[in-house]
């Protein structure tokens, strides 16, 4: 009746926000979680035990599975660990910034038998799902252009632009992994145009602001990614895919559906302002379908070998904004 | 750490949606339910005691409040024996098909000193909130119009009908409340409009499928609802305010935000298909008020003394639609 | 070459809509327009003929039709004139505020053998003609109910309301003829609630500037209409029509389909201000009908006697008003 | 009283639509119109006089300003020709597919001291327009990314693809056109992506039907560009602003403003068909700016030189599409 037991590694605001979904979904339990900052900086919770260290708590029998939400450069050595303790695991993206470490944190998943889910919630949201559906199914015929909007809020802090990887790293790779998530297919080629217009510090840190990105795909349909570190109205995450037999948008959600009329004008709501909001549904289904892999022993419909395109498209557009020119998608080596 | 420790009564389609939701609230756990179906038709909950009859678990020190899905003749009974055992209590709506009844019934809640929230769900569905604040603020200035509109999917069994109390009683009421949240006003004079239109069995039943009733508030300001047994494009829940400063509306929910263009033309999503799934945030947000009225020690804001009016009103319009002409709203003597 | 023949009698604000589109026409010439007012108040027009009246302009060989444009008061003298000049006639609404006038004068132009068409401007549309369509080729099923939405930017001067026969005769008017055109029936009862929201003024003259009218029609279908005299937010004129198959909504018509996207929300283009805009097109594809009528010797698709049941209608929502209750729609008298 | 005369050279579809707006305008009128098919393939016009060559008309002294309407290899001549004869021009576009034979025949407008508009209509119609006045005033502060969508209901004949210029050169030159008439900006670089979905013989003509264009503007700002050849649910003219302060969309017109919503989901309508209807209002708005330029003696707001700098962007793009990388966009030469 507890359902499938599972710890979360990390503790922050995307672990808050596993642990109270794991809490409140009927088919799964919360054993434990962990983070270097409990009883420091974070308030532990009161309804788990909790550790400072993720060792011991990988090693519980009652851990089942665990979720795995720490700094990024930790991903590889804690599924690593899960993973040879014989503990499915949850990833949250990018598993690392080096292909070549992903891919060996791949395979290593994958020797040890155990199921590797990575975090890539905008699969998990209904509109875009619709749009997959959509594009997959023939709806909308032969895929000719895809594009992909995706902007935040607000920039992050200009220390995690520095560490981050980039804007191609560790923002663009969500809407990488959307191309691949819609089309169904590999990306051959990418054209990065970027900017700064946002804050000049960024610029300084040696990255964009603002990303213009077009990608040519195996079936030679094209797509544009266009991302934006700051769009004031909120956060702007839409999709739009046109086919030889029809097209299929998808729009932000917002808060309410109202409309108000007044002499200054006809508003509807701003979109949903941040990820916690807009993916919330996407969070929770993501969950089920974790708990629905361990449970059904069937491979998650985005494992560890997707972790490994989105990573190698990144590296090409970064690339490509180097060199000016269009620049190949280089083979992820996850064999 | 358990929090509010509820049982629920009548363990049907309603009662289970409120039980799963207390079972994920964080502040609150599920201690008990019973239904005279379980073990019988209904399959008994795994997780929790439970029971055939009420009377034991009400007793139960461990709960310390009760939330009522039982049909509606049953609701003063149980109503009046949580409050003497001075459990707070949650009750579906209607509290009973008699005005005088239900008078009653909130009357012995208010002296046992337990708390008595009325399950008004649509007033915690985040759009017609935002449209309540929006009158109730000054917004769009001084309320002139208001309008609602109700639609089912499909009529209920003609069996429901007959014993229900006919549209204005167990659908309508609904629209009734939603006019007295959103104006924060009193309803003074009723007119309704009847006819069949959907199925002729609902006529024989000595009841309308189709009706438009126009209401006139105490401030002047005139409402209208718009109600229907069926909608063939799904359930149809829509509000619109109209003052002298501007308007607001809100409209339906779906499931997701795409548009799919094709050769035979432009579709959105229908709205979502019944109130399950358009009041899934409604009905989450109406336990954690409930939880919050215990906690708090505060009136519910949609208490026992609401149950009353729209009662009223509805036994207004019947009379109405029977004189022909419009009908002054009795007091509902819940002093 | 030169088209129908037509004179412009009136050349006040609608006067001069028609004269320009008659001037623009394809299959018409603007012969002469006459109004009192010219060479007075009035800048007389530089490309026709003019006289301050009507007379000499409608036995004038080269006028085939008129379009009457005048004060309501002088519509039925002018219609009669034409008529037994055997000009075929294009009267603004309303014929006479006086029912057995109107229907005196709708017999005279029978009996003159001319076509005498009425200004229903809204019914040329073109998305309350969609909606017109959709109900009556049974797209959404047997009609059960109509919702018309008429409002006013600002109110007319406190004179115009004092001789205008009051907010039913002047303003509602179009939107029982609406209630005609789109369900293709008779209303034979209303039931009218009215208040004074906007301004005490209109209260002072014996009339109301808030109106909601329920109507039921033949068929059983029900009705309602809103009327304001002031929508802050501009010119507010929609449609909705629910079918037992379906329903259909007609929304507002905007300068530009943008939407913009700030800081404080999302905005789109407030309504068309007012019926110069909103109804630009309608006014040409009426007077396109009217030029069809003529050419082709066919009845007109609203003909004099569609001017009759708008101001029975009207006379029966006043007399509800008046009464507190519904009563029935007189017939006409047409015969 | 007549206003300025014009005559119309080349009677083909976009002749006639320029010839019927000329007839209506006001200040406007009529004076011949010419076309080798006339009295052949095409039905003379019966209200004015015509020749099946444009010498003589161009020669009439009561023709104050030709519209150029005739195919793109004989725009040039007939620009020259007719400034040379001191008339103002307003001419389709291209001017020419050779920049340097536009640049040339600009000139010798200029010398001439006509005036000479380009047939940009798209910049008249009131949604992009208002995009345009919300960039130019820093509604949504500086541009970041601009995005432009132009899909084709369906293809041309193969044979106008062959000696059209191609897509860049006949459909994507307009788009070029929007990007910088919304962004007030020169374009510096291009990527061009293309490919074949929707005809093999297009492909075969050495064309593409497909396309995505990257643009980097002047400032740093980033344009994308979309075309189709064919969308199978009508025309598809869409724009997005996306600024440090906001955004501004611009979406496509339709027929009416109704949903349909009926049991298979909700319907819209599609946008209007083709150009003559969607581009109705800027084809009325572009004949107004250009007799305003006449009347006012002030410089067309689209002229001449306006014609070129798409024209080298197209250029630019093909060289793009072959070379696989980023072009400059080279000066256009009209000094």
């Amino acid at each position: 009746m507890k359902g499938i037991g599972i710890a979360v590694l990390g503790y922050g605001r995307i672990g808050r926000i596993h642990a109270d979904n794991v809490r409140a979904f009927p088919g799964a339990h919360l054993v434990a979680v962990s983070d270097p900052e409990l009883g420091a900086g974070l308030q532990p919770p009161a309804d788990v035990p909790w550790s400072k260290e993720a060792g011991s708590i990988i090693a519980d029998p009652a851990v089942e599975a665990v979720m795995i939400c720490t700094p990024t450069p930790t991903h590889a050595a804690l599924v690593e660990a899960a993973a040879s303790a014989g503990k499915h695991v949850f990833c949250e993206k990018p598993l690392d910034l080096d292909p070549a470490v992903a891919a060996r944190t791949v395979r290593a998943a994958e020797r040890a038998g155990v199921f590797l889910q990575i975090g890539f919630n905008r699969r998990f949201d209904p509109s875009f799902r619709r749009v997959r559906d959509a594009v997959q199914s023939g709806e909308i015929g032969a895929l000719c252009m895809l594009r992909v909007v995706s902007r935040d809020p607000a920039p992050p802090p200009i220390e995690y632009v520095r560490s981050s990887g980039g804007l191609f790293l560790d923002m663009m790779i969500h809407d990488f992994d959307m191309v691949r998530f819609v089309s169904g297919q590999e990306v051959e080629e990418v054209q990065a145009f970027g900017a700064v217009h946002i804050d000049p510090r960024i610029g300084e840190a040696g990255d964009v602001d603002t990303a213009v990105v077009s990608l040519r795909l195996a079936s030679g349909a094209l797509a544009t990614i266009e991302n934006s570190r700051r769009a004031v109205y909120g956060y702007d995450q839409r999709l739009e895919a046109f086919g030889v037999d029809g097209a299929i948008e998808a729009g932000n959600r917002t808060a309410s559906t109202t409309w108000l009329k007044r002499a200054e004008g006809v508003r509807s709501e701003s979109p949903l302002h941040f990820f916690t909001e807009r993916y919330e549904v996407a969070y929770r289904l993501e969950l089920a379908a974790f708990v629905e892999t361990i449970r059904n022993g069937s491979e998650p419909e985005c494992n560890g070998r997707d972790a490994l395109p989105p990573l190698a498209i990144a590296v090409a557009a970064r690339r490509s904004l180097e060199s000016g020119r269009p620049e190949p998608v280089l083979a992820a080596g996850a064999e």
